[in-house]
């Protein structure tokens, strides 16, 4: 089965905020290539998770894995993103959807947050 | 002269939100022993960062840096962090204020999400 990565944002006004979602996505491509890797967001910019979903679909993936790239887990990923996963689940259903916990709750990244804190002490 | 540190983040309404902020902060707490690292938020939670820092310079601090734990660049740390700062500074002219860059835009923290990203693939 194609497998495929997107990368699901908040989203903002200021187009300066994707940059480091487009520099990570950037990176994974180089990583994995093969495995298509795109972004979309919850809200203010595009696309949006159903459309992202619905181009790799038509691109070929079965398996597509959703990162959430928030720090925190609040209302939106408690209760906006499985609602999107579900009325996703239901428009593919012969596509295997797997969300992934927030990249904010991993280990390895709070470790390098922890250590770019201490880097950035005057 | 006495060094601190504010993780300085979004703030959202479910409480279980600042879970791995707090997480941050208590493992700084224990890399730096000696440094006092507390946390504070734009919006929706409390402390506010004018709060957290003059409960820094309350305790001695006065050479204060502020992390923003954000991923992106956006109006948030465009322009309402710097506005913060510049009020900050006028109330509290004889400590020193560094503002890091956010967190998110730090390479060994991007090395570390696109890792996840990867161990996510399912």
């Amino acid at each position: 089965m194609k497998r495929s990565l997107i990368l699901f944002a908040h989203g903002a006004r200021a187009a300066s905020w994707a940059a480091p979602f487009e520099r990570l996505r950037d990176g994974l491509r180089a990583q994995l290539p093969g495995t298509p890797v795109t972004l979309a967001f919850l809200e203010l910019m595009e696309p949006r998770l159903p459309e992202a979903v619905a181009a790799q679909v038509a691109d070929g993936a079965a398996d597509i894995t959703v990162v959430p790239v928030f720090l925190g887990q609040g209302g939106h990923l408690l209760r906006d993103l499985p609602l999107l996963a579900e009325q996703i689940r239901a428009a593919h259903p012969g596509v295997r959807l797997h969300v992934a916990g927030p990249i904010g709750e991993d280990p390895a990244v709070q470790a390098a947050m922890a250590d770019y804190c201490v880097r950035s002490l005057s």
